[in-house]
């Protein structure tokens, strides 16, 4: 281990370090970070709220999972990590060793590795910069393989390797800048800092041995990733802003008229009797009878997605249910209810239960609760709950995402649902962060770095300057976690450019084709916290944003609008074009120039991908299909495989199979049960 | 009066509002607003610092000049000003009402009126945004004529117009955003909220009746504008990073030989014997005799200032002397002196005394005091003072102000420099504000809303992108309060470019033909808070950004490189070309296409400008050469003139004459004393 990681300064006041204390296997806390409920259902109005994530989210870990990893020991001594009190806020101090590399630090839309960086983590709707963002999940993840999670409620600072201290022993040699050339402008600290207001500061260290299994950790003491429903890995569309019933019938009809995959149908601010302040009321001029509309819906495999801003128009029925459990200042004027209290949280539930959820409605879209300044409430806004302004913004987001969860649970089927905001401890949440950016670069390093903040990221399409950029987008979305077309605004649809059309088509029936293979990429960030997205610096260091690993052996390589050929760097061994099966390249970095209906997938040597032949609904049909594995290289190979009823919570009692499956060169199939307690099909 | 401006909404808690104290004439302060020395001289080392910006600028009010602005009532009753402790926080709650404009919030570099913004006031040194500001002063005047200044030294963040409270009952009624085409994504909030953390805020509220006067008693009450010695006012060029003394030299030597106006030389880096971080001792090398060097160019009228990164080379004598009083971070590698603390601005003061001052040095230009995140210190670093790293940003470039200013005053020679930070309360001390950022349009903007912030600005050329560039620079920064060009980096010298050097020229003895009316503007700063540059909004209430008053008399519309023409907002009245003396218009919006050596300069009917006859050392012959008063229009003719011996501090003492010049149609002047003790010319 280099010196300087293993011997920090440490001034006099460090000398009394924190307590740790092995939580979980592998996790470390300094105050034997426990579960705090205070947010919990058993607390009290006007209660003192806690100030960590994990209590906000009510996650508790996965003890049994984490087990599984085995015990493991850190790179550093954590007798080296200072936490203390200084002034008006708590610092901790953790070393960093020459050239490692430090990942995440939220969802960020830009680069890779944060060190030399300043972040201060807010949750906002992402405009630029690293400070701001929909998820600002205060983790990181090193190159030396663990993790480190700011376990708080509040805005945090983190230096990363920033801020040399006058008494750290180890700090570099002042140069003279006007005759020196070795004079750097950013000497290298050697530390993590990282301050919050208050006297609180939960610290937890995740071991490794590598960096993914630290994430792992990390998903799993949040209590691991969500596993959606089936239908959830279809594709999703979006209906124009106030459109009627019979207008979204008539879209739902024509992605089957032309045979393009449709699971989701997103209902966006219209259906409501009024917005902007909402009544999460149906309109009773555009929706008259929103239960025949729903289950018309679903009949065709099709489920419906509510747009809500859930800020609630005074004078609805839902503001009298809640009053007086509202903030002090009002969003669009509606009023904020206060979810950190529970009889606020228990009314929104059953509300949405008894107005949308028991006509059939499947999720929520929650929109705008990641806005900032102009659009939220100022940091010294006051809640019933006693969390001010500035602590309810970071978890908003969590607290709806958390509410409807749980109502969903108590429906008895599963959900999936798109946020704007969210943070830390939310992974084990089915619902994906979305953004009013439009970057298409940014979309992909969003969907590299969402992992890394124990988020899901939808790099959705919404519209294109040209027929090029709009089969680009589909494509990139296409092998998102989830592919949504979000065309409230534009009214776009995938055959708006009628010389694009076979190439999105092309495009949706391949992720359809990959349903058993998502599904169970999704299975293992429940089981195991591994997500279903792998950026490369979670697969073997590297700092690239513009390609991912999709599951375990597919490698994606988006192409880019306005760009004929790209770069990939192929991780070690040989690599295989997924549509052609041919040979690309042995760990090596290619140049690919592909067709406009061709996107750069690529298949590890031995793989076997579990595919079907393409639906138009996977929630219908996905799990019935038979498997067509897809094999690439020579010799045996090996894939793995998931299943459940792809609806209920019957898998979190058992009722799943995972396998693993070897194909022999012969031809023969092999099956071994990895979890859960469905036999292993036969072959 | 408006009825939404006398009733806010006033929920239960506010109604203890706060005791209201006219602690000077026309300036009512909520916690009976005293001078808190607390940071003074008096302070103790760990004593808790005071919160206060009038307490860190050790400012006094100057209670004889704000008595003659005269008693004055608010448009607004104090009793619907709330100020609570909500939180973690301390919130003010003042009212607006409609149409009312706010100005300030700050050095600016965009916009004018801040209603429907918010505002995170730090010290920074400016990229983009409103937020992070070279001064961020913690003030806002309105055009219904008061001003409210937040006398602490916490960023403070300032909600205008934005953020509708629940139980406000003055709330618009919300709209549906389906439906309704008069739906708001903003409305306004009928209110400012500003909120800081901890629970000390003091509330400062000026009274006009005009909103130039509520500045007048906000520059006052922080001690009057400072009064330049005259050398200040003529031409400032900054010398080459590592020149030397020699080659300084050659510079004044090259101005004078070409007929430039030179009154200050600035010494970069390089005079340093060591920098980033500092020493602030010569270097041996490059200034081997510093006081021969500075005594040389003092004899040709030429007065020396030194750039100071204040931050100090550990090892260094400086280091030795400062030592233990210093901040826990290091920036660029060097200590950070904690001037809140005593015995160490002592030894500073003294430092600079012995090694510069003593020599002749007449001033400093302090950098970098106003970085943030990877440049200087955290939030959370702590000072011997007490004083934590996010407080400490806030006023360190106001400490450096401060003391300096206390050095020149003990040496009794006056000075004026430059810095990159300050704050409010700092309208006394002699320094002008500059920044890297180089827009001209941001640096036109920013000569308009610095005199919002209590602070000057220079508007310093750098270099250009062509001849044409070059001249409008120069010509903008000729009629900025102080003219400086800034050619450490780039070399530039007033004649690099032979196509423009006689426009550059042409600028710059214009300039010098101001000097006694720029010294008259300046001395109006100090006796009655009046900036040398006046704002639209202070004039009439506009809101240009691009054109402004230098003194009473004279409009500035500067050319922006790369325009041929551009619109001039004439005020009320008939007005003139300066330096044609021909009508262009009255009182109305004129287009002028000024050839390249030209500047939009304005004289409003009945002006009478005092003028010299140009000199290529103001501080040398500016106060001895004899007036020459131009006149503008028809009719009698009035102005004012100021002056005193030009360097000392006898101006404090009553040694000084400011008188009002009237020029009858017959051609005899007429002198009136307004203020000090010297005897009017005669004439």
């Amino acid at each position: 281990m280099p010196k300087s990681a293993m011997l920090p300064f440490m001034p006099a006041q460090f000398q009394e370090g924190p307590v740790w204390k092995e939580v979980a296997p592998g996790v470390w806390g300094n105050q034997a970070a426990g579960h705090d409920r205070r947010l919990n259902g058993r607390a009290t109005v006007k209660s003192h709220p806690a100030e960590t994530l994990t209590a906000a989210a009510q996650s508790s870990p996965r003890l049994d999972r984490l087990k599984l990893l085995g015990p493991a020991s850190l790179p550093f001594d954590l007798k080296t990590v200072n936490i203390q009190r200084t002034g008006e806020r708590s610092v901790v101090t953790l070393p960093l060793a020459p050239g490692e590399k430090i990942f995440g630090l939220g969802l960020q839309m830009e680069g890779s590795d944060r060190r030399g960086g300043v972040y201060h983590l807010r949750v906002d709707h992402f405009a630029s910069g690293h400070d701001r963002l929909h998820a600002p999940t205060p983790l990181y993840v090193s190159s030396r393989g663990y993790a480190v999670f700011f376990n708080t409620i509040r805005p945090i600072d983190v230096y990363v390797g920033v801020g040399n201290r006058l008494n750290d022993a180890h700090r570099p040699a002042a140069r003279d800048r006007n005759t020196d050339p070795h004079w750097d402008s950013q000497p290298d600290s050697g530390q993590v800092e990282a301050s919050v207001a208050g006297n609180q500061l939960e610290v937890l260290v995740m071991a490794g041995p590598t960096a993914m299994n630290a994430l792992q950790r990390y998903n799993l003491y949040c209590g691991g990733g969500p596993m959606p429903p089936a239908w959830a890995l279809g594709f999703w569309h979006r209906s124009p802003l106030t459109a009627t019933a019979q207008e979204v019938q008539g879209e739902i009809d024509e992605y089957e008229k032309r045979g393009f995959p449709l699971d989701v149908i997103g209902l966006e601010p219209g259906w409501q009797s009024s917005s902007y302040p909402g009544t999460m009321e149906w309109s009773p001029v555009r929706f008259p009878d929103p239960k025949a509309f729903v289950a018309s819906a679903k009949t065709k495999g099709v489920h419906v997605n509510l747009w809500e801003n859930p800020y609630v128009a005074p004078g609805s029925d839902l503001f009298k249910l809640l009053d007086p459990n509202f903030g002090s200042h009002t969003v669009w004027l509606g009023a904020v209810p206060d979810l950190a209290v529970d009889e606020a949280a228990t009314k929104i539930r059953e509300f949405h239960q008894t107005h949308h959820v028991a006509l059939g409605v499947s999720g929520y879209k929650i929109d705008e609760v990641d806005g900032f300044d102009n659009w939220l409430w100022p940091d010294h806004a006051t809640f019933p709950s006693g969390l001010d302004g500035l602590r309810m913004r970071q978890i908003y987001g969590v607290l709806w995402q958390r509410e409807l969860d749980r109502m969903f649970r108590d429906s008895g089927e599963r959900t999936f649902g798109l946020v704007r905001g969210s943070n830390g401890a939310a992974s084990r949440f089915p619902f994906a962060i979305y953004s009013d950016t439009y970057d298409q670069h940014q979309y992909v390093t969003a969907s590299t770095n969402a992992p890394l903040a124990g988020v899901i990221w939808c790099a959705e399409a919404r519209e294109a300057a040209s027929p090029e950029e709009w089969v680009r987008r589909m494509q990139s979305t296409c092998l998102s976690p989830i592919a949504q077309l979000n065309a409230w605004s534009s009214g776009t649809k995938p055959w708006s450019y009628p010389e694009a059309t076979e190439a999105v088509k092309k495009a949706m029936l391949l992720r359809s084709s990959l349903f058993p293979y998502l599904y169970t990429a999704f299975a293992e960030y429940w089981l195991d916290g591994v997500p279903p997205v792998r950026p490369m610096s979670l697969v073997d260091g590297g700092t690239e944003t513009d390609q991912y690993m999709l599951g375990d052996d597919l490698l994606v390589a988006p192409m880019f609008s306005g760009d004929k050929e790209r770069k990939v760097r192929l991780p070690k061994g040989k690599w295989f074009d997924y549509q052609t099966g041919k040979l690309v390249g042995d760990g090596e970095t290619i140049t690919v120039k592909p067709a406009l209906d061709e996107i750069p997938l690529f298949a590890r040597a031995g793989a076997c991908i579990p595919t079907i032949h393409p639906t138009l609904h996977v929630g219908l049909s996905g799990l019935k299909e038979p498997i067509e594995w897809k094999k690439f290289g020579e010799g045996d190979w090996t894939g793995r495989m998931y299943t459940d009823d792809g609806h209920s919570f019957g898998y979190e009692k058992g009722d799943f199979g995972l396998y693993e499956v070897t194909l022999k060169q012969e031809g023969q199939l092999q099956f071994r049960t990895l979890a859960g307690r469905r036999s292993a099909p036969r072959n």
